[in-house]
């Protein structure tokens, strides 16, 4: 770790938990700390610690990069309990994988049908070892083509298609319940163009995340969504998933930011809506139909997506409240005094914090307390920002919003800070089973759900822990136990949801509804959307053959 | 005109044309003058204008507000021949509205059903007479239940009906072609909630977007879509077009920002899908489908939209270019620049400007340029915007990419110089018949197809004119001529459309399909997209009772 950074991270520190009055952006802290007496870097940093500052552990420079990869080694596979078993599912009367069809799918895609059981087995169970279907075939198709007529032989022969991108999904949606055929879109994983005028990336659907952020930096760009899976998911399953993540409170969802899809349909026709347009009025935008609906409705082979410019300077700020008042009126003083530099507004409650600290060896930045925050500003003139940032940070240190806090520019230490919200999710599945909850409520209820539901649980649950984006309204509720209990899901649902449901929330803000939350959506949308949707998935999809025990519940409720 | 603020008006015209060193912020410069030689307001006024600046033309405090209001007196409602006689359509076998109809919306919504051939006039017409129906019965319902309860009606006696909200439409999408009851939101225009902590409004369809403006600004917040026409316009009427207009460089589109819709189907079914909540990820998308599908596959009743704050510092920039290269590379450094406060990039031809300056008496506030940029910025601060703004004109200015500037922070001044992009169209309409045309482009290549359509058309046209949002690659192509010409228009048509789909633009980028433009909608779109397209009106709206003869070719492509 090179010192001057450090130097830099601890002044913060520092000033931020001892003189009030000096807490000024970093060319300012720098200014009085020269004018007070003038001092080494490392004399700074020894000053610094004596003062009984927090210094980042070790692991920061080498863990924070885990993440949620596909098959993360520190994960053993473990046997999950089969999805038809656990949840009592009828398997649906598709055709069964004959030596014929196995024929058809080798001579289309040579060397690129996976049948070997043990190859099979990641493929068939989900992240959070939660779901696990017994699908024999994995195909990897490498073009539009070749999906296309998968797809038409599928369909024809009646046989079941689970479409799989980076299978980074928490709600059961990318692994097959049965035997559905897994078709895999990691070789369609190529760029197509990008335009450094508009910012405008085509690329096939299996590329991956972190993949394209890196390929874009390069250019002076980035993606504009960014999550904790990012390292693993593919951009076709962001799309289909309609992902939201750390950036949307910025750049804004999908359904704003892609602005052409190419998509194979149940039959195999080719929908081909790839422009590269920013305005586009021409009929219905039928794109958005795909966005969101969990590949159910067709197959998205390549995404064409506005991507914003690399922004110059980016400051993090990780602070301590003392109550969820403090973060909402945290919230409320950083979108007036931060306005357009803001980029992400994330919390967690120190059960979260005490997950990632005992079951990953992070080191919280900042003393304990009840809630923590983060704050994300990108800009394109590094001591504007730090003004603003400054300028908010005393604001709310003076008005005892904030306890403590500590601040990062540096890539290095900004991932570090980052790491301790995205790795909350693995910190989770370490921990034991999680029964996750993804809820979208108006802002100021959003913290009442995990300590009603703390209370109501008592002893019966390990943890419940709550974090998310606040900034879009957005809570991941998490409780964990030892194992998989039906009874403890009973004291949870449909609890979760009828209270979600009252305070006219949605009971999945971002994690779609899967194979898990399927029959739950009649707490979120009208009887009379549920049919619409029936409607229109036996439309595109007569036999049902995509995705099938996904997103939509099978009889009308 | 209060002098304190022409003086700074005046000042930094001042400065930008003569000494270029001077080129700072207000503030700076404002310093500048206090070091040089103390002046009182008055004297500084009475030196700017003996160095032969140009002053605001007296009518920009009187006429800049005008915009497009509908039936504005300045044009006097003239016979406009009727659409069926000029495009030769076949009316389809919907019924006649009959005495027994009457009574019953009569019966529904007494007062509010108007049959007077004066009254329904204005309704029967579009905004730029260029299209005519002959509807004999205009209904104002005030509630969703109203509305429903006409389609139910409708559907069943198999009456068609054409939804209309403000009525200035560009492509013949808000009038009857035929004699379709016109549905009019007009009176459905009340504020139902607004949320100030989340920004989130919930709105009848029938609010007028320059009134829910000034409701909001009132509470800080601002609509995050503007345009020309936004006197007039309804809330509704601009979802169901899918409106882009001068902000979505910024704030993003419709698609994004609209964040719920409830709607009436066709058969009269209330789907309501009217949630206030940023993220919500519970099955398809279906309120998408509805944005842009101009009242065809059902009337939307209500609106929630995320409304960003209001910006505490607005600045535009009113600049000439030489040239159109010019006009792009200034659009590349100002993205590089500005950043995150860029909220609108407008470009305008000096044919244009000639248009605005005969025909509204608008002066300009440059000298004559071939072209003309108007770049704003919002912020929350106002020193750094100036400052960023400041060094950003500095470098066009000594990179001769820009000849001449002016620039305003005061809302007059400022509303004074949008009107010169925003009243376009209005001087476009007293300068004869106007064949308009709405593409998106690459935006390298957005202002080859002005100069192609001028060579090809030579005399035969009286101006052919480009404008537009460069910011999303969005030109406004228009041609005038004294009088309609069936001749002209296929000199024009197809080769524009042809143009553009070589060049994989859009035909429409935000004006829609409406009635002109349905027919090309495969210059834009695959046949695979259109058929589709097809089953879901058949599948929404069976009889095909709402909005006949618009958005889609009523055949197979």
């Amino acid at each position: 770790m090179a010192l001057p950074s450090l130097a830099r991270y601890c002044h913060f520190k520092h000033h931020w938990t001892f003189p009030r009055v000096h807490i000024k952006c970093q060319r300012r802290v720098l200014s009085v700390w020269s004018r007070a007496a003038p001092q080494s870097k490392s004399m700074k940093r020894t000053t610094a610690l004596k003062r009984g500052m927090l210094v980042p552990s070790p692991q920061w420079s080498t863990n924070y990069l885990v993440g949620r990869y596909l098959h993360a080694t520190q994960h053993q596979l473990q046997e999950v309990m089969l999805t038809s078993e656990r949840y009592g599912v009828q398997r649906l009367p598709f055709a069964t994988v004959s030596d014929a069809d196995l024929s058809f799918f080798k001579h289309l895609m040579p060397g690129r049908v996976i049948t070997d059981s043990e190859e099979l087995k990641a493929f068939n169970v989900d992240w959070l070892k939660s779901v696990r279907g017994c699908s024999k075939v994995l195909l990897k198709p490498q073009t539009t083509v070749e999906v296309s007529e998968i797809l038409r032989y599928c369909n024809e022969r009646n046989l079941a298609v689970n479409p799989q991108g980076g299978n980074t999904g928490l709600v059961g949606g990318s692994v097959p319940v049965f035997d559905e055929i897994i078709l895999s879109t990691a070789l369609m994983n190529q760029v197509i163009s990008f335009d450094s005028v508009s910012g405008i990336l085509v690329c096939q659907a299996g590329c991956i995340l972190e993949h394209l952020n890196q390929y874009l930096e390069e250019l002076d760009f980035i993606m504009p969504l960014d999550l904790g899976a990012k390292g693993s998911c593919h951009i076709g399953g962001n799309v289909a998933t309609n992902a939201g993540g750390l950036r949307l409170l910025r750049y804004g969802s999908l359904r704003g930011t892609v602005l052409g899809l190419e998509v194979v349909l149940a039959d195999g026709t080719v929908l081909n809506c790839l422009t590269s347009l920013r305005k586009d009025n021409t009929g219905y935008d039928l794109k958005q139909l795909f966005i969101g609906s969990e590949g159910t409705l067709g197959i998205i082979t390549a995404v064409s997506i506005l991507c914003p410019r690399k922004p110059r300077t980016v400051n993090l700020a990780f602070l301590g409240c003392t109550g969820f008042s403090q973060v909402l009126k945290t919230f409320t003083t950083c979108k007036g005094m931060l306005g357009e530099i803001l980029s992400a507004y994330e919390f967690m409650d120190n059960e979260c914090m005490e997950l990632v600290k005992r079951h990953l060896k992070l080191a919280s930045p900042v003393a304990e307390s009840p809630f923590y925050v983060l704050i994300e500003t990108s800009g394109s003139n590094s001591s504007h920002d730090e003004e603003k940032l400054s300028d908010f940070l005393e604001h709310v240190m003076t008005s005892n919003l904030v306890k403590e806090g500590t601040l990062a520019s540096e890539d290095k230490k900004i991932k570090a800070l980052w790491s301790l919200r995205e790795r909350i999710t693995e910190a989770l599945t370490c921990d034991g089973y999680a029964y996750k909850y993804d809820i979208c409520l108006p802002v100021e209820r959003i913290y009442d759900l995990v300590t009603e539901m703390r209370s109501r649980l008592g002893n019966s649950a390990k943890n419940v822990v709550g974090y998310g984006h606040l900034g879009d309204g957005n809570l991941h509720l998490n409780i964990t136990t030892e194992s998989y209990s039906h009874a403890l899901l009973d004291a949870i649902e449909p609890y979760v949801y009828e209270w979600t449901s009252k305070h006219r929330g949605s009971i999945s803000a971002e994690h779609g509804l899967g194979f898990k939350k399927k029959c739950f959506i009649n707490y979120s949308k009208p009887r009379e959307a549920v049919l619409l949707m029936q409607q229109f998935k036996s439309m595109l999809d007569p036999k049902g053959i995509l995705n099938p025990y996904k997103t939509l519940p099978s009889k009308v409720i």
